[in-house]
């Protein structure tokens, strides 16, 4: 089943709004209204043998488990960057198969505390079951933001311009959330913004199509590591990408890589003779989708 | 490893309350003060081959998919209504292995839809992974509740009653979460509350702990359907079990079956002549544990 499908399957008769929900499938996060705040909540999970090789487990001193701990916490904590928000309070749903060591699992779980707690962020509760094969955490986050101030994939505007936190394609296997740099761009007044998970085109795609714009990218202008065409499909950069009026309120944490233009939804590379660049695909496709 | 190794390894360091977060975790719900509102939270899992069979996974069209789906939504919403609560939204992380058929998605999506519906709840968001081996569903619910009226575990005070909301080892199939009887209850005054998700001798003892006092029940008042041992410990009954002072109050919606004394913390069942029963295990360990 494609991707697409499945989210088809999956968004059919689930409102976009409901009541005081103002956001709901469709963004980096779900927000729901409460007096002055807004409050953001979003889910993500990181499943052994699909997010990270399931080979290490039986080494019981692998410290990759850490790792892997603060990158559950990471990628949920990166959709709260997105909208601008301060994240709050963390649930985990533990699925451990009987052969995982208890000095894996306490990595893990040391890991995911530790980077919840540099972000000021508390485990308010979960759940743990036994999984016949593989470990799994699934994490929710919420978060809060003034009301009505998220950033939205949907409030790209033509005119605008498009900057990008850091560099893409650096180290994936350790995703620092841009907490601050979202919060830093919202208050400035930027409207629009999308973590990078999916891979740079990829998410600029979700903004285009959300928004109904045209996004152009200039590849000589985008900061990335490797080579060119893999670090803007890869994904799992969690750098910001957002669009604003260029101005100088972002030459601190943004690079100006491309422009909003009025056309059909989607994406668009050139390089510097303006020549567009073709890709077979856009991006990462390992996590299926993010829904909220 | 047991599950009072797990807990404590995921226990330790996390903190009961912290700012607006006044019930984390160790309830049914956790609980986010927001102005006038309480907010309550809860993460449930569903997966197969641990809460379900995967035998009929292969068959294409079997409706067994839609009882789980229904099963997943519901489970979840029996944390709010243990609390008293008002379910608002809900959030479904989805982990999919390649070979599970699209009409077994679709009819577990709907029988969770189905669920939430008539429990007015809204599906705001969510996240789709691939799976290696097994279809998995976490699911996160929130609902409200009057700032400070949540009915806890910890509130069970000597002198009350004990009741029980329906009959235990009933059809653990298809749970129906009793989100209207916990309102009636809370709105009466009650301040403790349970939902049967372990087996009842195993979530009293939850209160008993929670609330340090003893519990006594009361073997031949105890409404259950097959033999009564089994109904006592088996679990996913989903019924409610909760403490308050005789009255007449409880006359419709519960049944007393015990009552609540002062003493070292644990639970002990009396029949009829007032003669210790004993249980070689107090309930269900298939969950291993819900923190929240």
């Amino acid at each position: 089943m494609t991707e697409t499908e499945l989210i088809k399957i999956l968004t059919r008769g689930v409102p976009r709004k409901h009541g005081n929900l103002v956001t709901g499938i469709g963004d980096d996060c779900s927000i729901v209204r409460m007096g002055k705040k807004d409050i953001l909540v979003s889910v993500d999970s990181l499943i052994e043998g699909i997010h990270f090789p399931s080979s290490p487990r039986r080494k019981p001193g692998s410290r990759h488990w850490k790792m892997w701990g603060k990158k559950a916490a990471a990628v949920s904590l990166s959709d709260i960057a997105a909208m601008g928000g301060k994240p709050l309070f963390a649930w985990i749903d533990l699925s451990i198969p009987k052969n995982l060591s208890k000095k894996n699992i306490r990595d893990f779980y040391r890991g995911f505390l530790e980077m919840l707690k540099k972000h000021k962020t508390v485990v308010a509760g979960g759940n743990i079951s036994r999984s016949p094969k593989n470990f799994a955490a699934s994490v929710t986050v919420m978060g809060e933001v003034p009301k009505g101030k998220a950033m939205l994939r949907s409030n790209a505007k033509p005119g605008e311009t498009v900057f990008i936190s850091g560099p893409v394609g650096g180290d994936f296997l350790r995703p620092i959330p841009h907490i601050k740099m979202g919060q830093k761009i919202r208050k400035a007044g930027c409207r629009c913004c999308i973590d990078v998970s999916d891979g740079l085109l990829k998410d600029l795609d979700h903004v285009a199509q959300a928004s109904k714009v045209k996004i152009r990218l200039y590849a000589d202008r985008i900061p990335h590591k490797g080579p060119l065409k893999k670090a803007l499909t890869r994904g799992e950069d969690y750098v910001l990408a957002f669009t604003d009026k260029l101005g100088t309120r972002y030459q601190v944490p943004g690079t100006p890589i491309g422009t909003v233009i009025k056309g059909k939804p989607g994406i668009e590379v050139v390089d510097k003779n303006g020549k567009l660049l073709s890709f077979s695909k856009l991006g990462f496709e390992h996590t299926v989708a993010n829904l909220s």
